[in-house]
């Protein structure tokens, strides 16, 4: 199952991390944005080709090294489809280097349009009596405000394709507690509601991990609601964000483990995505100072917890 | 201001609707598919180059009679970065047909990434020294769920570059009040304590019609909430999906506007983009099938209100 292979890719390697890969043009270093500038001009076409070669490099950098990478969507849309056509690329150049790929998209949209998302980012699309597969990421993130039937479509792809998804609980930013942390239901919060929500549509589709396909993101910035959420959702696999500059440490988030290190999944982007721009060489170093900073969180993270 | 536009454009036309561009290959007629599949082939290229000759289509039939249309981004995901190339198009073209466009992507995202998705769809993106504006609509749908801080870049990008969003407050499908409908904050709801966090996130952005920017999407599905939600907003543009297929009449919808037909817009997708498969001509007269459609929607729900 999809977060068996993600747990068993943790173990090989013996990190509980993904890298986030949320490129601006400007995170690019300047050897490689000039030699593709030259060809292409800084054009949205140019900057899309620049952080494809980013992208490629911090892949064969981190590969061995990190179990998963997490492109975010937005940055790619942000360039609009040459954008997009770059995080297609990245995608399936991470899978070839044995990656396993979380899309960032954090979707959530009624029945018929959630199987659209399904089709394009886990799926396969229907053209005629073809069938394509189009993004094809392993894991989507989504959002579950709209309820269970905008996300059953995702799972109905996940079951058929052996693929999972992570839907938003308490998230590491600011203002998550301005609608999430309202008290809702019998003596709970909007994101216990959800947490419950996420147990129960995920219920029959554990895997040998003992996981459902339905993970949750929770923040490492909340450290209290993380033990909360770990303890509120024993089948749930974890994907949390916010450690590092939004401010969560290794001591927070150790609370989104089991034991042995299992179930959850700690994520990290611009650390080390720009980890060159504090290494002083102008960004010649960036594959080693990507590689020098996910070691770094890595054995951070694995001072409070044991993988095995 | 954004939304005094649209309103200018519902008078102008007297349809106080939108039509939803949500097309799978399926829905595309015969005649235009089998001409693009000569050339490109019955590929993803295929199918998003038909689907844009569909979509030009019904634009050219629907402006003048219909005052926006709303692209609906899994549709273009589904096959994509060529589908999300023709959703650039799609938009350029209605935007200079005249009417208003309302990018339903439902995006929600901390801050940093927020601002991306902004850049993206309704402002610009610098690349080095230069500014390119990208899918560039007058409007987005999002998804509040992370508050305010996900919504507050959209609001920067809509104030210098006068465009607009309609957040979800309760939405159209039938599993929205597993959440959204549960008791919350001191006698609310999820939908309740939403629709008030909207109206402190817009305060100050009122225009000339006395709506802010920052709009609320709310299903015609639940009449009663929508009376309640058309109370709790004073100051708030109205998103009004679910009429027709999907149960809503327009005695439901009549509920969403203020006197003279004012503050809201009302959505319909495949009855509109879909109305040929119903005339027993397979096809060839898809923009007149889609014209007519939207005339018989907007009597409809003209029966019971004055727009003026």
């Amino acid at each position: 199952m999809s977060f068996d292979k993600l747990q068993e890719k943790i173990l090989a390697v013996q990190n509980p991390t993904v890298a986030g890969l949320d490129p601006k043009p400007e995170y690019v270093p300047e050897h490689i944005r000039a030699a593709v500038y030259a060809q292409y001009g800084e054009t949205l076409q140019g900057a899309a080709e620049a952080i494809y070669q980013f992208n490629r490099g911090l892949i064969d950098a981190l590969c061995g090294i990190v179990p998963a990478v997490k492109p975010q969507s937005a940055y790619y849309e942000r360039l609009g489809w040459r954008g997009m056509e770059v995080m297609e690329r990245t995608i399936r150049y991470a899978r070839e280097k044995g990656m396993y790929v979380i899309a960032d998209i954090k979707r959530g949209d009624i029945g018929s349009t959630a199987a659209a998302y399904a089709d394009g980012w886990l799926g396969e699309t229907k053209v005629g009596g073809a069938s394509y597969p189009v993004f094809d990421a392993d894991c989507v993130t989504l959002n579950g405000y709209m309820g269970s039937d905008s996300v059953n479509p995702f799972l109905d792809v996940c079951r058929e394709r052996d693929k999972s998804c992570f839907v938003l609980v308490k998230t590491s930013n600011p203002g998550s507690g301005e609608l999430q942390n309202i008290p809702a239901g019998e003596g709970s919060t909007v994101y216990g509601v959800m947490a419950r929500l996420l147990e129960q549509w995920g219920a029959g589709t554990e895997g040998a991990c003992g996981y459902t396909r339905v993970g949750a993101v929770t923040g490492a910035t909340h450290p209290k609601e993380l033990q909360e959420i770990r303890a509120m959702m024993p089948h749930t696999f974890l994907l949390v964000p916010g450690y590092g500059a939004q401010g969560g440490t290794a001591e927070d988030v150790r609370h989104a483990f089991h034991a042995g290190g299992r179930g959850a999944i700690v994520t990290s982007s611009r650390a080390i995505i720009c980890a060159w721009q504090k290494t002083g060489k102008n960004g010649a170093d960036y594959q080693e100072a990507a590689r020098n900073a996910a070691i770094a969180m890595r054995d951070d993270i694995c001072r409070y917890i044991t993988i095995e």
